[in-house]
């Protein structure tokens, strides 16, 4: 069995049913200060609302939606391993010179995978249980994994405020989530 | 101004001021269900409860969260222009190596942006404002878009289905999500 098979529908269902209503909201949300309606909710443009765009990580633990009150209509969330920029290239562009967002708002967690491990012990692991024909495709495979936390922020931040393709009146920030108390600390 | 400097810090601290109570949790959270104390919450394992990885559209109106009841520890959330699997393959060789994830739900929606356009309309975009120098780093990026929502859904499947660095005993399903009503609807 799978979580898609059994535990989906029934989630999904509770969703619906409260679909653009205030019991599906959160505190400080755009959709419970306006009160939307099934409609409301429905017709969202496709725009984000905010102008805003995420690149965090995709750490279970964290929650870009509830953690920095932007919910549904309001900002793209572009989540990978570490929430690394770069990787998220091609998305912000696609956000930025189609979908109008002109901020970027770069969240990096404490207790991070990407902090315990090599590209290497990570190519080591899946060799063992591939065929060696594929052994080149896994080592040109990049982690992005990194020793730091607050450089890793820093860096990205400084990546895409440098990047000739991410346009520059762009405002970019990086914030620390902390996965032990919920917090957005602001690192640059 | 921006929304981290105006809106973020207020929105956080009712996060962090709910972390780990029933109040910040939604219908079917596994959250609510056992009802965690802020020390709960915060001491969650870093590997996905529920062993799952969603790939899904960075989309302002998709709350992977939410629509899928896979909420804070469950499982980890990769999300990209157009939610594609190719571009999520790094993340999910960590999510599964490292981190024991064994099951994928791919999630692309109706009224997608990447059916919208061309590539080659997303360069030209970007040229008239950037100097030549850059034009060849525009010209080999790939926007991945997509002109049938159904196909995109059951293409990324079988690439996940099919790829030799994922593991040969994962669960991949597709769900197209209907920004109209919330319903994840089953593709594959």
């Amino acid at each position: 069995m799978s979580y898609a098979a059994e535990s989906l529908p029934a989630a999904n269902k509770a969703y619906q049913a409260n679909f653009g209503s205030k019991a599906s909201c959160e505190p400080f949300s755009r959709l419970k200060c306006i009160e939307l309606t099934q409609d409301q909710q429905g017709s969202l443009p496709l725009p984000p609302g905010k102008k805003v765009a995420i690149v965090g990580c995709m750490d279970a633990r964290l929650d870009t939606s509830a953690a920095t009150g932007l919910h549904e209509g309001d900002s793209h969330h572009i989540r990978n391993a570490g929430g690394r920029a770069a990787e998220a290239l091609r998305s912000l562009v696609i956000s930025q010179e189609l979908l109008g967002t002109r901020e970027i708002i770069v969240i990096h967690h404490t207790d991070c995978g990407m902090l315990t491990f090599k590209s290497e012990r990570l190519h080591d692991l899946i060799k063992k249980r591939v065929d060696p024909a594929h052994y080149p495709a896994i080592e040109q495979l990049a982690a992005l994994e990194f020793g730091d936390l607050d450089k890793s922020i820093t860096d990205d931040v400084a990546f895409l405020k440098a990047h000739p393709l991410i346009l520059k009146e762009t405002v970019v920030s990086g914030y620390k989530y902390h996965v032990e108390t919920g917090e957005l600390e602001k690192v640059v």
